[in-house]
């Protein structure tokens, strides 16, 4: 668990630092500094870490996928954001966030998130021979599938329409499992795929990190109202993808099955 | 005239059809229907054309910069359905947009436009031979640069400073020249340059074809409260680059410095 711990802090380490120099406040500043602000403001997931461990378990190099991290948190910042801007039509989030600028800046500067974090990987490409560029690619439709309108914009919608009913709809566990399958399972799901291919990963070994980046995230989304019995569920499910794999390499990977290894590398 | 107005309108009619490909409505329909909706219903700007016909300028073929052409509409019909959702902090616009939805589905929804332009560009690589890959990303830097924070966000930021004073600032025609050059000025320079790459134009071209766009985009953008004497300067510069191109081939294009062609192509 220690080692599991100190593994996911290193990446996670290593993804600020990338996102720092990304969103790194030179002029205009007064577009900027929100950009700054809010892109570390957002709550971390703990997707982007896991697009990077995916990448070192197929054999990749850590470089090879900070910048798919980056733009994935960047977008899921992106809609963070908006979903906390308070709007005419509510409902206003609960508890209420800390608004350091007005709804204007804050929804154009998310505007400004996604376009980077695409640009970010469009200049990732730094391999002549031209195989990293499809590879880019492939990621960029695998980010645009699960943040789209059949991923994560369906999952909002349907958790807008949830909290709107005054959470009357909330109660019912497919809705809940419905939209936290659309948001934190595409995301993390996303994330280990894209991890995966950068990393040179087989298709086989893709679709296994999928599968285990699913079951992640609908652990670490269901923080409420889930049975011991569900999270049990989906931490086997999450696992037995990894059997596929060297178990000499999966320990680290695996740690992140526990909701609390993320928390703890989130509170240090 | 005539010639230059139906060349435009042919561009005009192919973006709209593959367009309507890319935001065709199906499951879910709740969020595909306001997807379809907003596409169209945002303003259309130049610019997208003006990126095929650059890629034909150049001798490339008109469907090698649709994908590209539809990516610059999404995103700028995503920026503007989120510059017309009312706000708390105004000021709302004058005159008030038509909404057909509430502002959380048109934030939301908006939301997926860009991520989904994106994906559009990067399942447009269909060659095998990946030189078509390394275009398509340089195509996202260039896009990525026009519409972030040093671009379009930029202008969006000083717009909305502007209308918060209640217009005083705006009759200065520094700020309005600024949020010109960094919205319209920069979205056509970014498609004309795009078009440029991608059908294959040499760098001299692309940057004479970004200039050439830049000055179309502030005679479309600058509809009110600049002189004759300055529009016809722009147009002056905007001809100027073309000078560098085949004679027989930019009668077609140069008639986008007039105003008024693309207006009458858009109410055909």
């Amino acid at each position: 668990m220690a080692q599991s711990q100190s593994y996911w802090a290193s990446i996670s380490a290593d993804i600020e630092a990338h996102l720092e120099r990304a969103v790194q406040i030179r002029p205009p500043h007064s577009v900027f500094e929100p950009l700054h602000h809010l892109t570390f403001a957002a709550k971390r997931t703990a997707a982007p870490a896991l697009c990077v461990a995916a990448c070192e378990l197929v054999g990749g190099r850590r470089d090879q996928a900070m910048a798919a991290a980056s733009a994935l948190h960047l977008i899921h910042a992106a809609f963070y954001t908006h979903e906390n801007l308070p709007l005419t039509d509510g409902p206003n989030p609960k508890p209420q966030i800390h608004h350091a600028y007005g709804p204007n800046v804050e929804l154009l500067t998310a505007d400004g998130m996604v376009p980077l974090a695409f640009e970010l990987l469009a200049r990732s490409d730094d391999d002549p021979t031209g195989e990293k560029a499809g590879r880019i690619l492939r990621v960029m439709v695998e980010i645009g599938r699960a943040v789209g309108s059949q991923g994560a914009i369906d999952g909002r919608y349907r958790e807008f329409l949830c909290a709107q009913s005054d959470g009357k709809e909330m109660g019912q566990v497919g809705w809940v499992d419905y939209v936290c399958e659309k948001k934190e399972g595409g995301l993390h799901a996303c994330g280990a795929a894209c991890g995966a291919i950068l990393g040179g990963g087989n298709e086989e070994e893709i679709e296994r990190l999928r599968k285990f980046g699913l079951n992640v995230g609908m652990i670490q989304g269901r923080v409420k109202g889930v049975s011991r019995n569900g999270v049990e569920m989906l931490k086997d499910m999450a696992l037995k993808e990894l059997e596929h794999f060297d178990s000499n390499k999966v320990e680290e990977i695996s740690g992140l099955v526990e909701a609390k290894v993320w928390k703890k590398v989130q509170n240090k």
